[in-house]
């Protein structure tokens, strides 16, 4: 990182609690390596507190930041404006300035969709299957859609609250499945997405498909954990014994990372070293 | 500086302009000294944005700032508390938390004070000349009273406004000199301080005292100039060439930060560090 001076500008993330946030060691690498004067610094920010952070963020002269749990949906109201991806997932990750105040994006969908994006794959031909209806899944539903994916399956373990996900999508049509029925679909499905908590550190035990269930799945099936503690999880290990192409949160935050860094900065985001520095991170975090 | 993660908790500095302050260098330099997860950082604030600052601070779970120009005296209705010495001083250059919010305090005075408390002087015989009449005057009347002086002059160029800032000070006699009677008192003062900006860079040529004038004080006098760029400024140099024991502003600056860290640190400040790492950041300012 370059030595903090008056000139130094600021970047950082808000989120409660924040402690855990890999963002700052990603980012800083990446400004320190494109020999920029900023700093990216946590931010822990209570939700009863938002308002008056967001206005202090821009009244501190801070040039851009990032929002993560549980702000990424309240924070809306806040803003100047929204765009229209942000709109969609109901969700802002990446804030940055304009005139008019500012204006929050959502890079999540972008970071999600990266790694797919290198796989050959008839992405409107295929089923998808969801797991969970929670923020990310928002997030990996848009992202799904704007890949072309038409037939998005969707499971969660409360009815209603299933049924009011899928209604809040008016323009695309999502099949609900109940926890119990998740596995029914599994013969069609060429990417299964698990963004619920099943699986993460300190409940690495855990997984929210069997091998039975994953020995069900085509062969050239894609398991998707958003999961990053552990690296992998019990339900990429199942994947990978299987033989299936896996991927896991880390690229999601890496590449979301990436997205907002070039929001901020006008100019490409240096990803190699941001990837070497978040795993440095996640292999020295206490 | 340590590595910034998502523990790392945040200090700074509000000021307009900002971009030349020394602070992050010097606190820098003492937090990674004390191998504390802790980072300092600038916050350019706008007089019409103070307010919203100041509560965005306490939202983003700073732990505390300093505070320069133009915000020092501004700032006192924003905070839930203000110290006696800050109340007298009428001005605030730190801010730390407590349970009611934040409180502000004044280690200006400290920092003035700190390289003359090392002198063998008998304080309450002899006799001060301040020259200026401004915020910093006013640390410095303060500093010089609870040091014991009760031979003050002050010394301005308008008639009213150094008639208000002698009238400001009910509990403390005050000698009002205009500025053309500046060296009139010169042969019975013990230690003149220069308060104004006369003879900072770039006007390096400039000096608030001729050699001529300085010629008039004792020889024991003592030569205290607040600024520090250039270093020395023509004002100590012709001190030094007269044979004064000179001191100059960045004795104040490193006791006023060092001062401000045990606020918020609760544990003594590396003062040789951070004497390091002001020189350092001052010769390599750009």
């Amino acid at each position: 990182m370059p030595k903090i001076s008056g000139q130094t500008q600021l970047l950082g993330v808000i989120g409660d609690p924040i402690e855990h946030t890999l963002s700052p060691a990603m980012h800083n690498a990446a400004l320190e390596y494109l020999g920029l004067n900023y700093v990216y610094v946590p931010f822990w920010v209570k939700p009863q507190q938002l308002g008056v952070a967001i206005a202090g963020l821009e009244a501190l002269n801070v040039v851009g930041f990032n929002v993560t749990i549980p702000h990424k949906e309240t924070i809306l109201p806040y803003l100047a404006d929204v765009s229209d991806l942000a709109q969609q997932v109901g969700a802002v990750n990446t804030v940055y300035r304009s005139e008019k105040g500012w204006v929050g994006t959502n890079t999540d969908v972008h970071g999600f969709l990266a790694p797919l994006r290198q796989q050959s794959c008839l992405w409107s031909e295929i089923a998808v299957l969801v797991l969970g209806y929670g923020g990310a899944a928002r997030a990996v539903v848009t992202a799904c859609y704007d890949l072309g994916c038409r037939q998005i399956y969707i499971s969660g373990r409360q009815r209603e609250r299933l049924g009011a996900f899928v209604a809040s999508w008016p323009q695309i049509t999502l099949h609900p499945l109940l926890w119990s029925e998740r596995a029914t679909c599994l013969a069609k499905i060429s990417l299964v997405v698990n963004t619920t908590p099943i699986g993460m550190s300190p409940h690495t035990g855990a997984t929210p498909l069997t091998a039975e269930d994953l020995a069900k799945l085509p062969a050239t099936a894609i398991v998707y954990d958003l999961i990053y503690k552990p690296r992998p999880t019990l339900l990429l290990q199942l994947a990978m014994a299987r033989g299936l192409q896996t991927f896991d949160g880390l690229a999601m935050l890496l590449h979301q990372g990436a997205a907002a860094l070039e929001y901020w900065l006008g100019q490409p985001a240096p990803t190699a070293i941001m990837a070497t520095a978040l795993e440095t991170a996640l292999g020295t975090e206490k």
